[in-house]
């Protein structure tokens, strides 16, 4: 069966890849669980789309409900993308007071920069080394991790890495990032933007210390440019606050919204500044047929409602406490480097030698396979693919980190000890 | 209640347009039929996204219970993306043998061109004067009708126009895009693509005659270039075939698909060669975290058998000729210059002076925002915006064509009236 999907894959073309060594035919799933085609159950600790967790109730309600009705798009006026878009940015600081929607993150970061590029009459983007952010053209030519060359117009900067960065952290990405931007004007180039996931998933997971991102951004506004944080990963609760930049005393000048907003249903969104947006509307009008349609708008304020009824940024901050506590008994594991993280979004750099910091990657691929093969899903991030990525549904319960935790050291040891065994 | 959905529509920014001089606020839908806040029902005749009609219950139980189980990415093996891309697949002639999924038409667009820019070396890129492909930085540098410049790898050439257009359509067509080609290696710009809607909506809607693509794109590939048709409007059947360029006997090397595709529900998708993927697969993967989703693969399924089973494009083609007899009534009014379409894809050219031909730009805004008052719904493109545009949702019926040409009739006596009554 198994094979038979993977040779009928050819019809999707050779750019399509799939998860860990033996791919997983998976059928159902609920709450953090999920379940293959032979019945075997896993448990999801990967899975950042289904915030709420799989095939949560509310959610598809909602979806039924609205679709039974009428789904239909923002040309016509209706309360569900009002309704929907007024509680979004009533989550947001000031000055961060209007939403536009779109079916991706890809298409959020997409419109964002359009609308710092408007804007600010540049085009200059600055992005970190690993990034990634998205699909579109424009994107994959700021998302370094695609392995595709960047556009002439980027500037790659390294990620504040808090474990293998010198001295204080948040200088240092100040300095690289004001000599992106010196860089750039040398060239002729306007800076449009500093583009970064709060979360610096993609660069291997870095959220300290707090208010680590104020001298790089100060750098960028210096210049004219604009601060956009994408929030697609990190947003909606993870990071212990709805949104990951709060945790940090800044605020950007837009902020970009996508995978856990719909709980798998496709929106994105981007929630910026008005000034902004005028600017923007007076030279673009803008119609995504299906971004902000009447069945996404009461999907995504399905989604918003449960997140706050059921206060899961606070659950994710008090979880992910007890989920820090218990990743620390991982640290007598000799290649456990640094565990980091904030809330339920968390981090395993895996190292050869703790002196040398050696990204240990082919542990990292051969821990997150085991796992999987027994029944417990994580992923992998950064630059050399070397941090275990820790990231469930908020529906992650104290009894899920405790089985979580005890297969991530069974796996450590199994995978540590037949790696030593074929040297 | 208008007036404060109105005031609140502030939270989405200026960018956002709303349809017709007296904005409608629709709550519900069923087949061809709208209904607003106050229970007054609507013919629609404009909407294509909604294929099937308006909340289609076989849509509706896929998208409910597929939810229910899973929504997953394409990273997992799963049935339901091989089912439909099979399916999908099947309908398009060789050598389009391969689909890729997005979620979004403009999604699907900038996907095609980078496919087609990473398979030709090149990134130039013509289409038509009017064209819209769509929201992303790349499209709407490519999208005329926005009123963005074109980025400086875009050229323009006139729309086929079968009305205003001298001697053979075609042959000019084919010399305007030789042109440009030449222009842009004169500009030392390779040749990546024509793009093109099929039907030419945002131009005014041209469909004819037959094989009038065939000069243009032998010129576009002559140069290296591939031929990328557009089919995110024109798709799914609406043209009396599956596709509209089956219309005619060329093949395009990539075929981008939107609205339609799943009755509302956020999906788009890219149809094309092997050799082409393979290309794109060895530079870069490509995963899109909605695109292919289970729900969205069980949705896209559930309109691809309907359209089948219920043979729609067959449906389109019998009532679209019933459609274009009853509209040929019409050509006693003398602002109707041109009729023109295929299937249920329907255009009404009106001008000031049948000699001079002039756009009646005023009077299609005021026919249909009289007709949208009257309870019939229907739209206006082309560069002047003076063609309405028909275009149903498939459920059409005969006595839909029925009501829709009584009502244009109408509309078109009162509206020429108050105009030659304000001279």
């Amino acid at each position: 069966m198994t094979q038979s999907l993977l040779d009928r894959r050819r019809v999707l073309g050779p750019a399509y890849r799939l998860f860990y060594a033996e791919p997983l035919h998976l059928v159902r799933g609920k709450g953090v669980e999920l379940f293959d085609a032979d019945g075997r159950r896993y448990l999801d600790a990967y899975n950042n789309v289904p915030v709420l967790g799989h095939a949560h109730p509310a959610v598809v309600e909602a979806l039924a409900r609205q679709a039974s009705l009428l789904n239909t798009h923002t040309r016509y006026l209706h309360d569900a993308v009002l309704d929907y878009a007024e509680r979004l940015v009533a989550t947001f600081p000031d000055p961060l007071i209007r939403a536009m929607f779109t079916c991706s993150g890809s298409e959020a970061n997409d419109l964002a920069l359009r609308i710092a590029m408007t804007a600010t009459g540049g085009n200059g983007v600055i992005v970190t080394a690993n990034a990634y952010h998205g699909v579109t053209a424009l994107l994959a030519a700021m998302s370094p991790s695609l392995g595709l060359p960047t556009a002439p117009t980027v500037r790659t900067v390294p990620p504040p890495d808090s474990y293998r960065g010198q001295g204080d952290v948040g200088a240092a990405f100040g300095r690289s990032v004001a000599a992106a931007v010196a860089d750039m004007r040398r060239a002729g180039i306007g800076v449009a933007a500093l583009l970064v996931d709060t979360t610096f998933a993609s660069d291997g997971l870095f959220f300290d210390p707090v208010d680590h991102l104020d001298e790089a951004v100060a750098a960028v506004r210096a210049a004219g440019g604009l601060f956009i944080a994408d929030e697609v990963q990190g947003g909606f609760g993870r990071s212990g606050r709805m949104w990951s930049f709060l945790r940090h005393s800044l605020v950007p000048d837009l902020v970009t919204l996508g995978k856990p907003m719909g709980n798998g249903h496709p929106i994105g969104g981007v929630v910026t500044r008005g000034d902004l947006l005028d600017i923007f509307g007076a030279r673009s009008r803008y119609f995504n047929t299906f971004g902000g349609n009447t069945v996404s708008a009461a999907v995504g304020l399905a989604v918003l409602e449960t997140i706050q009824s059921e206060d899961l940024p606070g659950h994710a901050a008090r979880l992910g406490e007890q989920l820090s506590e218990r990743l620390s008994s991982l640290r007598g594991h000799p290649s456990v480097g640094d565990i980091r993280g904030t809330g339920l979004y968390r981090g395993i750099e895996l190292v050869t030698d703790r002196e040398t910091r050696e990204p240990a990657t082919d542990l990292a691929k051969a821990v997150t396979d085991d796992m999987a093969r027994n029944g417990v899903l994580i992923g992998v991030c950064g630059g050399a693919s070397n941090v275990l990525k820790i990231r469930p549904p908020l529906a992650f319960q104290a009894a899920h980190v405790e089985e979580l935790v005890e297969a991530l050291d069974k796996s450590l040891s199994r995978c540590a000890g037949a790696q030593s065994r074929e040297r």
